[in-house]
């Protein structure tokens, strides 16, 4: 429903953008040949034209060099048809994934995967979050769940989901306790939140009788077999408001991915004009 | 007792880039005529005198503009024989101290203070973290306080300060939790705590009676007065370790803005043997 309601707001934007002679293009750059990465890559590709927005999808062998992935990176970087760069994970393992992400410039950095945007977003001020946070963020703001004052729990720490999550909620006013695999008497922490985030890579890890009666039990992970990071029976019977999987977090990620491609084209078209204003006094 | 240590063992790797004709150099901006500001700078400016270190001190008026702040840190950035930028916070408020602070090249961030190294410092890839939290953990080290599973609870959420200490402690392990002015029932929160690092700003904030028998307490706080954010008295009778104000934290933060000029004047050094190497094949 969230990921409909973004989408369809999309669309009026899309048109304005093509009669202002922008069509916003997503460039997708997927390395190697892992089965599952070239399906999302696919869907989000897919989503991208569904929507009027330009595909361009590179499809690197599995024995492209860190080298060449950055030379790539640097040509889209480049390119002023493109943007958003999208970079699939994971990589092959020769290839320095870090250093790979951190090329792509922070302006098309619509997946929100750079340290730089990863830094702007937790101080506060960043255009582009990781978007399966920023999905979080807007299921959350939709059915108008209070965040300010609340106590989130977020159970998983990766650059892309833990850590900017617990950023944005920290940004939103909520106390924030971030738990991971080290973390002692994980279910007496879970206990205390008002707002759990499920995003630690284990299929129905997070149980019914770890939760508070009345929490908001947002679950991101995506596991084999379509399967949550919460035990969805037993935790819906406890929660005020549960996302299911599939459904849930992952059709809104997508959309968010959407979004950021169109604010980007945006933004590049607003500051276009703002050149030819500056240039025409 | 541990500034002394580290500043100890800087010396020797200040005769040795001496040798190898390099003279660290520390330049410092101080934008305007807060007193207390002067001060914090002077002291930083004669703590790398005293260690052989160059201070360049760079004053500007209180009218400078946000432009003209940037045109002399970019100068700074291109001045080879500049290891290290500190902007003084805070700058007069018509100058935009964000910008400022992203300007700072990162590999002369040695206060820790742009969003591209907090991000990398927050991904766990950082080469300057923010000087207050590279301090408390090295504290923390020093004394052989373990972490890893412990439960950290940080009161404060500042750029330079909360945040980034969160981050490090949550890449030692522990489990984190970050507490601001929203956050509900405080104390029953700090009373969880292994670990309490204190960075609120607010005079003998935290009192004994919140803190957990056995706790370690950082009190990162510099109220006027030399007063801290820890009411020590009644917190010391409860907790295992706890660093005083004056003393504690606050010599070792200078200590570690000294190490990371050192640090980047040997970066700069072996890049440009690196360089040599290179043309000499």
């Amino acid at each position: 429903m969230v990921a409909n309601k973004v989408k369809n707001s999309l669309k009026e934007r899309v048109e304005k953008l093509k009669e202002a002679g922008v069509t916003p293009c997503l460039a997708t750059i997927l390395v190697g040949d892992d089965p599952s990465s070239a399906t999302y890559v696919k869907m989000k590709g897919n989503a991208c034209e569904k929507l009027g927005i330009v595909s361009k999808r590179i499809h690197l062998p599995a024995t492209t060099t860190t080298e060449e992935l950055l030379a790539t990176i640097t040509e889209l970087n480049n390119d002023e048809n493109v943007n958003g760069i999208l970079l699939q994970h994971p990589v092959p393992e020769h290839v320095d994934e870090r250093k790979a992400f951190d090329t792509i410039s922070i302006e098309k950095d619509v997946d929100g995967v750079t340290s730089f945007g990863y830094g702007q977003t937790a101080l506060g001020f960043g255009v582009f979050p990781s978007c399966t946070p920023a999905a979080i963020l807007t299921i959350i703001k939709e059915y108008g769940i209070p965040v300010q004052g609340k106590h989130a729990v977020v159970v998983g720490r990766s650059p892309i989901l833990g850590k900017p999550v617990s950023a944005l909620l920290l940004n939103e006013n909520a106390t924030v306790t971030t738990c991971h695999s080290y973390t002692n008497n994980l279910p007496d922490i879970v206990k205390q939140a008002d707002i759990v985030v499920a995003a630690v890579g284990k299929p129905n890890f997070i149980k019914g009788d770890w939760v508070k009666e009345g929490s908001v039990i947002l679950d991101a992970g995506y596991n084999p077999g379509n399967i949550g990071d919460v035990e969805y029976d037993s935790c819906f019977e406890k929660a005020s408001a549960i996302t299911p999987v599939p459904g849930g977090v992952g059709p809104v990620t997508i959309a968010m991915l959407l979004k950021h491609t169109v604010d980007s084209a945006e933004r590049t078209l607003q500051s276009k004009a703002e050149n030819e204003v500056v240039q025409s006094n």
